[in-house]
């Protein structure tokens, strides 16, 4: 039997307890959005560092301007052994509605479901569930050889549901302190319970609203129509402009840098067999949407978009008012993927729109969030270990998936960490995290501590 | 002294007794809109059935569906005069916002302005003036001759404010009593205060709402961004083809009918010299916008347009929101021209989305109203004599002018009537008729009634 092998069956022996501890921590309502929970988001915070310090490890509740940080160091065990930073949230979504819920959300209830039993709570999942997950891994070595395979640290925020509005000023202030030769995350979904996978790209996304402002009043269609420059007109024929006949984004330069998915990630995402039919079919649609000649997964994971997220202008009631509006407006935000310039990109629309612009339009460009896609090689050291301890724990490879949404703690830590980022979740895609009866399959958390203890000792 | 030459002089004579009856009018508060005011309704058509009876009408209140009609006929001279139908409104807009009048708008105040006295009051031209105007004619022919030199038939509504509900059915059920060789009405305005106009086209309306549903929920952009239809992509680029870059709508058959401006026609619209700079300057805009290669009145008068008069779909707060939404919509509308089929470019314009629709696309297509332009031979036989009394009154030519509105009544009477309508009016620009502080000049109201007096005359 080697360590990792005694380790693993300490975990298995003890699995009663790592449960139990999970289901404690979800006991405490966390919900960082309501100012109310401010003591609950506390106690969970000093929960974590209680178990933490039960490991051996130099742990604390360190403050922010918002909800504190938890901050814990372990040595492992000297030499070159690895430096691993494992970030994690312990805030949760607010429960509400709590009508839909068939459980009380703070009550953690075990159910039986078709992968047998399952948590059923609020932050079963997202995210105490997955960091109880790594906690239980770091306790099953602890308790078999007194340390950690590791050197690793910790960083637990308390805002991540609430857009982590401290956790770049507090990582920044932090640099140093946590530093680590790779991030390890567990928020995010497997392919499927049989498969795991690691999540190697996200998408970056710009957002930008636009404001077309045109006579000084609103007027009437009769007497103007014909004269007077219509705010809609014009900005729905530039928009209206933004692909072609095949969904390509038509602004100049736009797809500078955007690389075309390496053949082999291409035949790993093929054997996925990902059924967009039924992607579609769920929500009433039946035909893929985006750029013609690219597969469902490249549209969703690899590709760049170009959503209108809001458009709006005149008229909006029942009936009809013969108006020349005033102003019109859209939001209008671009999927972006690794290799594209998210300033570039914002350049490029405001020209394009520009230079569709009637005389008299006078055009405000309001450019709400930015950050360029990220994609982690796939044959980088840490998420090999992370695909090699997977494919044992599974017996299947784990398959390399992308995201299309991007993950913003990914990207601030990666921007003031400078670090690999191995994104190794055990989420279901029927989870409903942010939403009533949230759960997590106790398989999943199983599997999922048990690869986090082959993860390092892999790596030790 | 010809027998008109005399009717004027009466007329003249008496003019403080035509303006008395005018203001005793505008004390009546006949809103429409507002159920309070159904006595006032009331009284201010038995006012005008008193007035008629006075000068040899038989006249009545009928009653319909909401407000009063009055129907009054007075015989003439018999013989081959001809027969006419004067229709006008004697019902108002609401008088509100009261703090912005500076008098009561129901107490007429005279006061001095550039072109003289004018009358201040809610209904001094619209259109209680204007009637008033007409009235005075015929009490000055009827004083002269005790009788009148043409068979006359007077309608007058009190709904027109609310968009006239009874006025097609009522006139439907009384079409042989109310049909006459042409209708007469003043409700419009002349070109400026020196040259009278006569209104010879109105543009119609077709007004669509168009609904787009794709997802059978909203969606996240990251999530699904590249897959699913966003709603909002899909309308805007249909609708941002509408039309090509020199503005000419490009719906198939769309300007089937249209016809050019006849040259004496375009060379008279030149001599107004219409600025239109000064136009769009007043509501802060300098380029006149609709079709390449037309003037700006051919823009207005006598092309068709196409406006979008509102747009929805998506977030439209504050910030941000990464939404692809479950649907869009606009309100499209086209002005048409006398010659166009309204039901055609419906039918174009529906077909021209529906071969822009993506597929999954559900397009649902809501017409609000069509109505084709209509326009009246400046050559008839009504018309020219309407020329003819203003020239002789004013000392110049009478514009032939258009309206870029549609004038639901005068549809309503040509469709049910088929007779002529002479837009004979004497309003200015600046009267402010649905605004506070509406005014009708004095000059106005003393050159009109002249002008009806004259135009019985010559039409006796």
């Amino acid at each position: 039997m080697t360590g990792t092998e005694r380790v693993l069956a300490r975990l298995d022996a003890s699995f009663d307890d790592a449960e139990k501890r999970w289901l404690d921590w979800l006991r405490i309502p966390s919900v960082s959005a309501d100012p109310a929970h401010a003591p609950d988001i506390r106690r969970a915070a000093e929960y974590a560092v209680a178990q933490l310090a039960d490991l051996g490890f130099t742990a604390s509740v360190r403050e922010t301007a918002g909800a504190p940080c938890v901050v814990a160091h372990h040595p492992g065990p000297g030499g070159d052994a690895p430096h691993l930073l494992y970030y994690g949230h312990y805030d949760v979504q607010p429960a509400e509605p709590l009508d839909l819920w068939k459980n009380p959300p703070f009550e953690p209830t075990v159910v039986e479901g078709p992968h047998g039993p399952r948590v059923v709570a609020r932050g079963s999942v997202d995210d105490k569930g997955q960091v109880a997950m790594w906690l239980a891994a770091f306790r099953a070595w602890h308790a078999e050889s007194g340390s950690l395979p590791c050197r690793v640290s910790v960083l637990l925020e308390g805002e991540e549901e609430i857009s982590s509005p401290n956790l770049k000023p507090f990582v920044s202030a932090n640099r140093d302190e946590l530093a680590a030769d790779a991030v390890v995350i567990s928020d995010t979904n497997m392919w499927d319970v049989a498969t795991p996978a690691l999540t190697t790209s996200l998408r970056g996304i710009v957002y930008i609203q636009v404001d077309v402002k045109a006579a000084n009043r609103d007027l009437h269609s009769g007497m103007y129509g014909g004269s007077a420059l219509n705010p809609i007109n014009a900005l729905v024929a530039a928009l209206g402009q933004l692909k072609d006949e095949t969904g390509r984004i038509r602004i100049e330069g736009f797809y500078d840098g955007v690389r075309e998915v390496p053949p082999e990630q291409k035949r790993q995402w093929e054997a996925l067999k990902f059924d967009e039919a039924r992607l579609l079919g769920d929500i009433g649609l039946t035909t893929g949407a985006g750029e013609a000649g690219y597969s469902a997964l490249e549209r969703l994971w690899a590709r760049p978009t170009c959503d209108i997220n809001g458009v709006w202008g005149g008229y909006q009631g029942p009936g009809s008012k013969t108006v020349i509006p005033a102003a019109a407006g859209a939001k209008v935000s671009f999927r972006l993927v690794e290799g594209q310039d998210a300033e570039k990109v914002i350049a490029g629309f405001e020209r394009f729109l520009r230079a569709r612009m009637p005389r008299d339009a006078r055009l405000d460009f309001t450019v709400f969030g930015s950050g360029t896609g990220v994609a982690f090689s796939t044959s980088d050291r840490f998420v090999q270990a992370a695909a090699a301890a997977l494919k044992v724990e599974y017996g299947r490879e784990a398959a390399f998936v992308g995201c299309g949404a991007s993950i913003p703690v990914v990207e601030t830590l990666q921007a003031e960490l400078h670090a690999p980022v191995v994104l190794m979740g055990f989420g279901l895609d029927d989870d409903q995290p942010h939403s009533p009866n949230e759960k997590f399959e106790v398989c999943c958390f199983r599997h999922g501590a048990r690869a986090h203890v082959r993860l390092l000792g892999l790596l030790g």
